[in-house]
């Protein structure tokens, strides 16, 4: 079964909306095996919309249209349906009484407008809308499927996971495709292929590396006649993945980092706290996005300043004077700091230069060190990033979450600083 | 003219990737008087490359094509608009010795499936590709013009900007498109349309309003025969707005809120200390975004726990077992002693609940007070923010700034505190 998307609307055309329903959905066709083989983006314009519709349902089987279906005389997708399908469009009495008791709940009188959501093709069965105004359509007709649904995320995809997932798997009753990502940090992109380079050529399941900022996701894709056996697929290949790459790989899915690393805190009890500079608070916004993390993280000192580095951390004026505030022996302080005057039994250091000013010859943009303690021992690893100073910033965030990551499953860093 | 955009790639139409080059071409297109009437989103599928665009060439004047210009067998644009244009494919001698050198200068040697890259059509002009390996191509025939760029967005837009807009400029040679965005930021969205409405209904410049979490842009876009007319237009109605909206405008086009401020606190020399506890680090991340924020921004303490907020901050014991953390005296303590503690002019305190869990009927999540601290006076504003963890946090920092910009305008926070 081959499907098409059409995305109707000229903001979207324009790019002023990023269209994440075409993704949604284009994910979950292909878990149920319906392969998408054409998206469309088209502006509020009938002919255009009319035509890209009649196009779509030449080529595929489903076609499922996102938008357009609103009050406002901009909202053509129910015209434009009706007009590529050969329909007359009539009024559904029940879905006006519908809106029309909306409307009085909320206080607002109905206008006019409003009755052309109550619009559909006689042929179509309307699918009822929990979070808007504007209900769905479906038309089953001369053996093609159509959908079409409103394009705001908070109706589209429940909508489509109620009405249009469920549907359409009935109707394939057959093979379905199911996926797991790994996510792994610490490790590049070579290395990660070099562990696993025989396993990237299988076919079923298949294994597919995207790298990101600072990590690498291993997709696995199962193809099965019952999710069951796509299922034992995907553990199979995960186990295999798992003995090759180890603890490199830190959550599935869509686990962050950030959430990885207060699992370990929770578990193990332990509380940190961090000193950034050039982070500015960074790190400890990415560990506060993790609801609870006030259990483990007791707070944090941004020493954008040398003064503030002595006065809150304890970094030593000599320090500052002889190494410089970009260096290991300032990061040490700056994580000893943080573990002893913010008392925690992680401190965390972060100093270095995000640019695009303030390099020079020795100490250029892009580098960092990181200082991780714990009670018994401090380390300390220099990094240097590319990129621009966001990129710089979150890299650096980012590192300093693996290093702990590490220093934590090696139960301290005095294990762990002898394995390095 | 009209202009088509075909972007192709499995990973895109699996939305694995976010097609942001299809956007930006589409609005640097309208700039120059060009309207993108479709996008298509097409995988590596020849047969369906080809079609797309052969369709789109049928259409329109203009079509660009992004991605699929790669080494490996999956990127099949080459073949599919030698296909759709019925020309063969040529090695071009002087591309693929360029790659060549570009290989040994970089130490690899040049693979076979590297020289796929320096294949062309016959008609076509080769584009140069400044960032990456794969050239772009150009083809005009039978009146109609094709440029085919790498996806990655740091080869396609330097491309875009560098060899397909100024040439099709000067094809069209006629109406120009320009526009200009005004960043509003402590005014919701009812209030600006309120102070603009009549505004919004002109038809040359348009004005048209977009919500964003926390701001309200308003796009103004003339058209006319000479850039210099239309940004006669645009500067007219800009006054018009300007006169409307007063400061509230804190930007225009891409500046950022921090920016701005950042851009007060360097003219009047003045430096800021943050305390955060419900936004982790967000704001103090946020502010040293900004390049040379150093200039200004002293540091901040992250009191997500309260022997914190006393010790670092010097909030009484007291204050916080009468009010509680999140109250409005803990929120002034906290701006008083980022301000006194870690010596600036300014201090910001932020406490508040961002949820999902921590809530109460009395202080439900999403209840944020925010103190603003100068010499003479401190001010403390309660806020009930909706959405998610992170949007809560978002609108928290964001707010932050709001009241910090409003302080620094009215010249400290005793005359901004009397006239809110």
């Amino acid at each position: 079964m081959k499907a098409e998307v059409v995305s109707i609307g000229t903001e979207l055309l324009l790019g002023q909306i990023v269209d994440s329903d075409a993704a949604f959905i284009s994910q979950r066709l292909a878990e149920i095996g319906i392969g998408v083989y054409r998206r469309a983006t088209v502006g509020d314009n009938l002919e255009r919309v009319t035509a890209t519709i009649s196009e779509a349902l030449e080529r595929a089987d489903v076609v499922i249209t996102i938008g357009g279906l609103g009050p406002t005389e901009d909202d053509l997708t129910r015209e434009g349906i009706a007009a590529a399908m050969g329909e007359p469009l009539i009024v559904d009495e029940a879905i006006a009484e519908q809106l029309k008791h909306l409307f009085e709940s909320r206080g607002y009188p109905m206008t006019q407008s409003q009755y052309r959501q109550a619009q559909r093709l006689p042929s179509s069965k309307p699918i009822p809308n929990p979070h808007g105004t504007a209900p769905g359509l479906r038309v089953e007709k001369d053996g093609k499927i159509l959908f079409a649904l409103p394009g705001p995320p908070i109706e589209f995809k429940p909508m489509a996971l109620e009405h249009v997932i469920p549907f359409l798997a009935q109707k394939t009753g057959g093979a379905v495709i199911r996926s797991r990502v790994l996510r792994i940090a610490g490790l590049g992109e070579a290395m990660v292929e070099d562990r696993v380079r025989d396993l990237l050529k299988s076919d079923n399941p298949t294994v597919a590396p995207l790298a990101h900022t600072g990590e690498v996701h291993l997709r696995i894709t199962a193809r099965a006649d019952q999710i069951a056996e796509a299922d034992r697929l995907i553990a199979e290949r995960e186990a295999e993945l798992r003995e090759r790459l180890g603890d490199f790989i830190y959550g599935i899915d869509e686990m962050r980092l950030e959430e990885a690393v207060a699992q370990l805190l929770w578990d193990r009890k332990q509380t940190l706290a961090t000193a950034e500079s050039c982070t500015g608070g960074l790190l400890g916004s990415r560990i506060t996005d993790v609801s609870g993390s006030s259990e483990f993280f007791v707070g944090g000192v941004v020493s954008y300043s040398n003064a503030l580095k002595m006065s809150l951390l304890g970094v030593p004026e000599s320090t500052l004077r002889e190494f410089g505030a970009v260096s290991e022996p300032t990061a040490r302080a700056m994580a000893e700091g943080a573990r002893t005057r913010l008392h925690a039994h992680w401190g965390i250091g972060i100093t270095g230069i995000a640019g695009p000013e303030g390099g020079s010859p020795e100490k250029p943009v892009g580098l960092v060190y990181i200082g991780l303690a714990d009670p018994e021992t401090t380390v300390v690893k220099e990094f240097k990033f590319i990129g621009d100073r966001q990129a710089i910033k979150w890299r650096a965030a980012h590192s300093a979450l693996i290093l702990l990551r590490r220093g934590i499953l090696a139960d301290g860093c005095a294990s762990f600083s002898q394995s390095s």
